[in-house]
């Protein structure tokens, strides 16, 4: 018997039409016609999804398990998004909840290059939680940016990373951005202090290579990359054809509530290669709940399956004064990201960024 | 002043907070950091989003509509849904509903190379509806995949597609397959009717390429993509490469409810390039509804913006003795897909295609 991978759907239904659904699942997800014409006998044994397990949540609402043949994937990363939850995407009362994969899909994506231990190395910092800004807003030329990078570098910042808005506008080309920054950061008087800039990928999967290129002419070893907008498989391809550059993972167009974010920027992109995952925190702009949050977490820095673990990112409105609290939260394995609140500062956001990162070095961890 | 592109949501808000999501949404779509934080005066009249109306559709929800500038696009496709949803993508209470987008953004992306026109031109079908039907299972090897196509063909069907399911797995390598259903149908006595076989292609950009080169070999010039799946930005960079070449888009991992279906399938994915788009016809398998499915033809066909019509492919669960039905729903520019009920006819294949396609072609338009 070949081996499986176990798909874990949550289903608004009523219980007397459970079973059925589950059923219809598990066909559309495989083989996606009726069983009655399928005469095939290896097609009706491995190919077709399998309803293993179906128990209600709460009122109206089930865990359905299914499995699907490894064989469906192949070693394609778009082609296991399009196995779990393609055409099912499309259905309104279905998310995907979790996936376990067997060993050999998991050896065959191979999990993140660097991870959290990479990347605390690349800057020097061993042990605590490590910071990050933001480049923005977009419509700056290169040059404003790169001061703005300057005096994040002099407030002490372990990243700065570009705003996921900014691609290859007119008004700052990624090439010229990246040289600029680059220049910048080299010059800054960090109180020696390693600082890496974080410049953002976008376009097809050769425009996205020049940029690494690019990147890497300037010493830039570190980008970001949205893997829904590039695509899974093209996300995965940049990663193992660059195995010296760490992939920070943004979830923009990672929707809502439809794949379930614990597993799609916690396990999947982990899994694919992020060295470490941007996530919208409980209480910012944005509706992720704390459990969410702790579970997505927990999902991208867990021991399983022997993957490096991937830096945890909440973001998304953060300020210095939930320092603390967030450290209390998350511990000294993540990636504190603040943007917006320290750019509100203007002419003191060198000393601004210095409050926050005194603020994450000083913290007794509890 | 530059050119602006205006992004039309609808967000569940009660009247006295809309005004300030709807800031909100702007903001977050194009700088996304408190506007007391940015001195630059270009980015203050140019870059932030824009609130250009507010209105309320019904109890309880709006319709938003915000302009931003096309610079902050430039002329990629990934880009483009960037700046139009990506952050906003997860909040849960808003969906993207449509999109008008200036001349030049128009212009740089295109539209089909062949369209409604050209897929009739491929078939000899100047006139009529088109029929197509599907290869599945997978799991099934590529010699009997090639002698259902023969069957089809030998039904007198227009175009048959992969299922959106078959890649390039062990069972069925995408280059065995494409040459095994291509000498079946070169070797088919299909009345000397023109047939095309549509395969399916996956995975990152280079391989898909080079799945477009070995259809190419064995005399295939029309291929089915996901571009969800693929990266938008890929999808439209092959269909710059390949001008030659048509492309049948599948809505699988284009998620439900979140960007309204007329737009991402109708408008977008014609806008970069889609000759014919596969969608959910309402009563099938799926939930969208007849408005849902008159909008989403209309979007592809319609003769706005100079651009070749794509052509409405409504599937999903459809049946023969459903055809007239959809002939007047939809008219003649369409093409209508049945690929299980076809199948589930087993041995009498040929013959259920041979109805369908009876059908299809003795409708007499009302």
């Amino acid at each position: 018997m070949s081996s499986r991978l176990h798909a874990i759907y949550q289903v608004r239904s009523d219980a007397k039409s459970i079973e059925a659904r589950a059923q219809a699942i598990a066909v559309e997800q495989s083989v996606e016609m009726p069983l009655s014409a399928i005469a095939d006998d290896f097609v009706r044994r491995e190919i077709v999804g399998r309803v293993e397990a179906v128990a209600e949540k709460e009122q109206g609402l089930f865990e359905v398990r299914i499995s699907l043949a490894a064989e469906t994937v192949g070693s394609d990363p778009g082609q296991l998004i399009n196995m779990l939850f393609g055409n099912t995407s499309l259905h309104d009362d279905v998310t995907l909840h979790d996936v376990v994969l067997p060993g050999e899909l998991i050896k065959c994506f191979g999990g993140p290059h660097h991870g959290l231990q990479g990347l605390r190395r690349r800057v020097g910092a061993p042990a605590r939680a490590l910071t990050c800004s933001a480049l923005k807003p977009q419509g700056l030329p290169a040059a404003r940016l790169a001061e703005l990078a300057l005096r994040f570098a002099q407030g002490g910042v372990d990243y700065i990373k570009d705003d996921h808005g900014l691609a290859d506008q007119a008004y700052s080309p990624f090439r010229e951005r990246v040289e600029a920054v680059a220049a910048a950061l080299r010059a800054a008087p960090a109180g020696g202090r390693a600082v890496r800039y974080v410049p953002s990928l976008a376009g097809d999967l050769d425009t996205m290579r020049g940029q690494i290129a690019a990147a890497g002419d300037a010493g830039v070893d570190t980008v970001m990359i949205a893997p829904m907008i590039a695509g899974l498989s093209n996300f995965h391809r940049l990663v193992r054809e660059h195995p010296a550059v760490a992939f920070l993972a943004h979830p923009t167009m990672a929707g809502a509530a439809r794949i379930a974010p614990p597993f799609l920027l916690g396990t999947l992109f982990r899994l694919l290669g992020a060295d470490a995952v941007v996530f919208p925190n409980y209480g910012g702009r944005f509706g992720y709940s704390p459990d969410t949050c702790r579970a997505l977490a927990r999902a991208a820095l867990n021991e399983r399956d022997g993957l490096r673990p991937s830096v945890p990112v909440p973001a998304g409105g953060m300020t210095t004064d939930r320092v603390p609290e967030m450290l209390d939260f998350y511990g000294a394995d993540v990636m504190l990201l603040i943007g917006g609140a320290l750019l509100d500062a203007r002419e003191r956001l060198t000393e601004a960024t210095a409050a926050f990162v005194a603020k994450v070095h000083d913290f007794k961890y509890g």
